[in-house]
């Protein structure tokens, strides 16, 4: 690990706030912020703000123009040398005649992989590499997921009372928590390249699953509407289908396709593991179709399934301040988890008030 | 409400940190605390330690010796002014010579209620009444109820996952929450004059309910160890009624009463509330034994009849990082709540960690 300061560390805490700003408009790309500083000065920023356009370097170097003639330049991930929809920001480093480039992150996605860094040396532009590492990760953890294990990162979301209930036994539960935790599940969803729910959820709640909050800087895009639908159970009067945005089906035989075709969505047909329509082959189809975070909206059988087989990433519950008691739903539907042994551990990372409600954000124990 | 100052203030919270002290072993008598202060000066400081004992403006009085001469008189709660197990306060205080007396809260049980007050005016010494009072009444909260609605504090504790779960379908639940909750959960006990639970826990754990944290300072004590039991099932082989302290079974028929008081138990016929044992009969007889606060440990029947009746003043749920499932028991049985409407509101009014678990303080919402 070379020698960072502490002033680099305030410039790479800068990209990464600019990194940031991307949350809900850069993906499938990750989110990257670069700073570009001379004699102290900081002369350029920029962040990625939508695929297919300008990078963050790009957007840096356009500010600061001549003045990043030897300057330092913080970026939070490795600068790209290939072709993609824009030019190499390698190329334009270069050209632009900075002195040095501190990074964030070596870019894992294969068609990078060290070659930004090479490029750069290679015109005689020293690198530094590995500063703030982990807070980069955190950021784009999504992206990462997708490049090194061709898997979405998968965040279940969830909302119950102090006691662990989703509804009543009759189905009785709008709403659980406040406006403000569902103003909250609103940022979830931005920032996630899909929402996946169970037909089950759909039948019972014609859910929209779509972004609503105008506030939150999305370019106008919407997450794409996921539902596992094993016998295409799906109706055509189904809310999602009628909204911006695409939505897409997977289920086991679709016999039903064509109608649902003509209603917009898209249909898959994917295998069966254990007799159930088979969510790891869903996640990596999602992943190669450029999803980075999947948020999964759902009800206990689903999410019951997903932990259970240990296809949560991370698990965001908004936890309300009631009692429901014993004639209501729980959280997860586990048939075979008889023993206490079953269980499943989780690392609590983060709790907070959102309003009235608490939200619980736990990943699976390390 | 009189003037009070910031030093006022600060010599009123040394008071109360000296009070709470007393926490695991003045009940039944309120926790107090005192600090005499002559000419900026600190000159004694007392709290009440072990009903019986010396009051705290006593043990305060005689750090201070000839110093408490016109000094001023920090105590949480109004002196006494009657002759209990100890003479009057009010009267050492007069003999004393003090120059006035800064109270906390004017003691509402029926045998003082001002008549301190009165008496030290009536002995020309300046009173200022009110500082800090709703300090003192949380730390006396238990005391408060008894002699106010002679009822105790009832405290709820519940051990669960973070889907709500207490136990297995099986029963299965050691442990669900980890060591330092458990720890925690002494302190709660030592708080406590008695430890409430079901025949059902009894029989299907065989608890101790005692406080064995040789750490805190309990003058030796065991709460009252009560349990409910409609047709006196109670076994004579209960852990429980061969360890130190007393047992108290509540019944509605007590066929088998003698062989449970040749073991050492009490046992008291308690009338009958749509058809099951009465717990506002049972706490109101607790309340007359002198006890402050309740700490209930139980199962999820009469966790969920005490909460379904409004009985409960507080909810502290200890809330392991784990994912129990659907095969388990939730927190509260209540059989009667079948709409959403049903439920209670709690306010949260603590939240931290303890060790890996969540420990929860919420009460009904005011």
């Amino acid at each position: 690990m070379p020698e960072f300061t502490a002033t680099d560390c305030a410039h790479m805490a800068h990209a990464l706030r600019l990194a940031e700003r991307g949350l809900y408009s850069a993906h499938p790309n990750p989110m990257v912020g670069c700073v570009i500083v001379r004699d102290d000065e900081v002369v350029g920023e920029g962040w990625h703000k939508v695929a297919g356009e300008a990078h963050a370097e790009i957007n840096a170097l356009n500010a600061a123009g001549d003045k990043a003639g030897g300057a330092t330049v913080y970026v939070t991930l490795e600068p790209c040398s290939h072709h993609g929809r824009t030019p190499p920001c390698c190329d334009a480093l270069i050209r632009a005649g900075v002195g040095e480039v501190v990074i964030g992150l070596r870019d894992p996605n294969p068609e990078i992989n060290g070659a930004g860094i090479e490029a750069l040396a290679a015109a005689g532009i020293a690198t530094r590499v590995g500063l703030m590492q982990h807070e980069v990760e955190k950021l784009v953890c999504g992206f990462l997921n997708r490049v090194t294990r061709q898997m979405p990162f998968v965040r279940l979301k969830m909302a119950s009372s102090l006691d662990g209930c989703i509804a009543m036994s009759s189905g009785e539960s709008q709403w659980i928590t406040g406006a403000e935790a569902r103003a909250d599940v609103q940022r979830l969803r931005a920032r996630s390249g899909a929402i996946l729910t169970g037909i089950g959820t759909v039948l019972a709640d014609d859910p929209s699953l779509t972004v609503r909050d105008a506030s939150l800087r999305t370019a106008g895009r919407q997450p794409l509407r996921v539902v596992l639908d094993n016998d295409l159970r799906m109706p055509l009067s189904a809310e999602m289908l009628a909204l911006p945005g695409k939505t897409l089906i997977y289920c086991t035989q679709d016999g039903r396709k064509s109608g649902l075709l003509d209603a917009g969505a898209d249909v898959i047909t994917i295998g069966r593991d254990n007799g159930q329509l088979d969510t790891t082959a869903v996640l990596r189809d999602l992943a190669g179709r450029g999803v980075n975070e999947v948020l999964v909206e759902a009800g206990p059988t689903l999410a019951g399934s997903l932990i259970a087989g240990d296809k949560i990433d991370e698990l965001v519950i908004y936890q309300s301040p009631h009692i429901m008691g014993s004639e209501t739903m729980g959280m997860f539907r586990t048939p075979t988890w008889t023993r206490l042994a079953n269980r499943k551990s989780l690392d609590i990372i983060d709790m907070r008030r959102v309003g009235s409600d608490t939200r619980i954000t736990a990943r699976p124990a390390g």
